[in-house]
């Protein structure tokens, strides 16, 4: 368990005394707390021992102990028999209006839990939720306030933008929808890779498009040549990619792929819609890879904090050229009349920590992904999971074509699972199975259990499952 | 000025004393911020006299003028010379961020600023949130909780409703465009009143509808014989319909048109789409109508709190039959992944408080409503408001067919409004003009000003301006 020094403590609640006029160990509970839900002292740290910060803050033990037991009181930490005091969120009595289905985990939906920082988020954007009243909430473009926000991390990350070339919108399939609605017309070639996220196969097809798949290995990463001719023969209107921790292989573009992709659209009149949903989740030690749109070219920006923030936020955005957004924008309306306020100052105020944001997430997933590639290789030593350099997924080669009989009987042993075709075009995938590690690391290895179950059963007795698997894979 | 008498104060703040283990004058000044945020103390209302308070509660002076004190410093109270101490919200620095065009007036959108019980949702949204971070957040139906608080409300109404049976959408827009796309196929006819809400029209087309207008007019009503001889003569697939407070005429629907209409629905087969989104806001004392399903027959209901709560939560709904519901969710994920969880919460913490927000609304929208219309009379005399049952606009009728010339006028005088033509198929409406009376009363007397100034203008330099007119109009 990791403990938080006096010292340490101290340095981090600095000023903790000036904020407030009330007695001394209201206010050192109060910064406590903040630092708490603002994710500044991880969940389960063990907080220093009241004499220890009495003697620090040169306060009466008295006053460290009352501001302890406060904490205890409202449940943001647990004094546990020879652990100290040890920081946590307050677990309220289970609201009876959550759906829980403890008898299923849901493996269908790569994502991770949300992160204390944005209950502190929360608090800060209530403070400012009355500024926006008078605002009537119908607005295509998004607050100011985060477009400028989400320009301003762009322009640190080498590509130079302005507020007027972000639309924020609900979520990243929102963001796909609108651009493919707006960009394409029926019967329209849309360039995807295969396997890729199924929902924008679902948005692109919705809006006209006809798909042209071109392959993406967890081996070799992106058939290079196929692409190139895939492009240069149908011309597609739009190309859907995801070069960062591609989901489900993981795989990344090389620098030199993205420039020749782009030189390619631009002389093909390709405009490349970019999905960064994954940017920022390198698992190995690698920097964060410069937008795409850095090198030029014809490139729209997908981009969402539903997959390192937290998904029940649902924000999203758009980076593209001011006249496009103002395109997508005329369209919007006919679908959604913009993006929830709340959420929108939660994720601006979030901003300024966002790559301290990822790199708790990098350390949480890498743990992972360790943990899941030793569970595989010690429970179901016949797949082969590759190497994952990012991303939520391992995209697992079952070396046998039964990942929907394997779904099937997932289901049984009380995991909801889309198995391999779901990924794909016309059937394709049936060896591979996605597996994310994004959940926390107790319900991947009950996964891994019920996987083996399954596994053993269908070994058992295989049965050739084959056709549509509708799941609602995120 | 609305005052409180220091025993309402009080009764108000029953048991302010248990909740904490502070000082009194914390506690006190902390239950007072709650009634204030969660409009149990509406804005603008006096505080009774310390000395009164301190009488009622027995305390000190010097506790009730501390608490006063620290209410004023966190900007809860302005202490206005002879006027005593004032309930506010804070006025904070006004966020950089902000959009702000001061020299326009959006009549636009019609809509109605966010209450302040919205921040006291939001503060105990907060506290639920970290129930709900180990949820995916993507999720097409909604959380319970909300789904459960709006089937009661349906309930409590006379229509017997499960939580299975509600959809929660990102307001009413995408449960229309949900709706339109789950329902039609290419070139499938779709009744609609004419006038209408533009962005239903939108989404229809945009799902491949095609519109058969039928008449509403501010004297009259709905054309009846017309409206049984289109659902006769077409078997329109989808009626799409606002039978309380229509949006733009304000007028209702009686109940043996309701019967009527669902009778012939179900002899062609037609489901009816009845947006409620205006339920409730019925201005002369009328009962609010009973939802429009509890006659039976193929009925899909659309709600929201985008027009009674406040349009920055976009929070909409369906309810439908299971099994539609179903269908719809099927679809969903190929446009949007889910409703945010904050703003879920925000909204199922403010349904047992719905028909005291509503009726508040109606006590604004009342006062609006008829300074708007003493105001034309007295200003525009040649413009007929017909009297308005209900919503937040009056359909107006200018006299003679020049309303986008006036809605270009009114533009270089500072208010930006929809020309008639806006709300209806082919450029009809010209002599029509919608004004909402939803904002507050500042705006609404200047806005008047501004359209009389851009009415003389036009009667000077008589133009003829006709073509689309593409404001997006709420």
């Amino acid at each position: 368990m990791a403990s938080l020094s006096s010292r340490s403590l101290a340095t981090l609640a600095t000023g903790w005394r000036d904020a407030t006029t009330g007695p001394a160990y209201g206010a050192l509970a109060d910064r406590i707390r903040l630092l708490v839900i603002d994710g500044r002292i991880p969940l389960g740290t063990r907080l220093p021992a009241e004499r220890e910060l009495a003697a620090q803050l040169q306060l009466s033990r008295t006053t460290v102990s009352a501001a302890y037991g406060q904490l205890r009181d409202t449940g943001y930490v647990d004094s546990l028999r020879g652990s100290g005091s040890v920081v946590r969120l307050p677990a309220r009595a289970p609201d009876p209006g959550v759906t829980t289905t403890p008898e299923f985990l849901d493996l269908s939906k790569a994502t991770m839990p949300g992160i204390p920082a944005v209950l502190g988020a929360t608090e800060r954007a209530a403070v400012l939720l009355p500024q926006y009243f008078g605002e009537s909430g119908f607005d295509a473009l998004g607050l100011d306030i985060l477009r400028q926000g989400l320009a301003d991390r762009y322009t640190r990350r080498g590509l130079p933008t302005s507020a007027d070339e972000i639309m924020v919108t609900v979520g990243a399939q929102s963001a796909i929808a609108h651009v493919a609605r707006t960009l394409l017309g029926r019967g329209d070639r849309v360039l995807v890779e295969s396997p890729s996220y199924p929902h924008a196969f679902e948005a692109l097809r919705a809006a006209g498009g006809r798909l042209v798949p071109v392959s993406v290995s967890t081996e070799d990463g992106w058939d290079e040549l196929a692409m190139e001719q895939a492009i240069q023969r149908t011309s597609p209107t739009l190309a859907y990619l995801m070069p960062d921790f591609h989901n489900p292989t993981g795989r990344s573009m090389s620098p030199e792929l993205r420039r020749r992709v782009i030189a390619l659209a631009q002389r093909q009149g390709t405009t490349l819609v970019i999905d960064e949903t994954m940017s920022g989740l390198g698992l190995d030690g690698q920097p964060e890879a410069p937008p795409f749109a850095i090198f030029g070219g014809p490139v729209i920006t997908i981009g969402s904090v539903g997959k390192s923030v937290w998904g029940g936020l649902r924000i999203g955005w758009i980076r593209a050229d001011r006249e496009i957004i103002q395109r997508i924008a005329r369209m919007r309306f006919t679908y959604d009349l913009g993006t929830p306020v709340l959420d929108q100052l939660i994720v601006a105020d979030l901003l300024p920590d966002y790559e301290q944001i990822l790199a708790d997430r990098r350390i949480f997933l890498r743990e992972n992904r360790d943990r899941l590639a030793a569970l595989l290789a010690d429970r179901l030593p016949a797949w082969r999971m590759p190497h994952v350099e990012g991303g939520l997924t391992a995209w697992v080669n079952l070396g046998t074509p039964v990942s929907s009989q394997l779904a099937l009987a997932a289901r049984s042993e009380g995991v909801v699972i889309a198995a391999g075709p779901r990924f794909g075009l016309d059937g394709v995938f049936e060896r591979y199975l996605r597996i994310p590690f994004s959940h926390p690391i107790e319900d991947l290895e009950r996964s891994v259990e019920a996987l083996e179950r399954a596994w053993a059963q269908i070994s058992r007795h295989p049965v050739a499952v084959t056709g549509a698997d509708l799941a609602q894979v995120v």
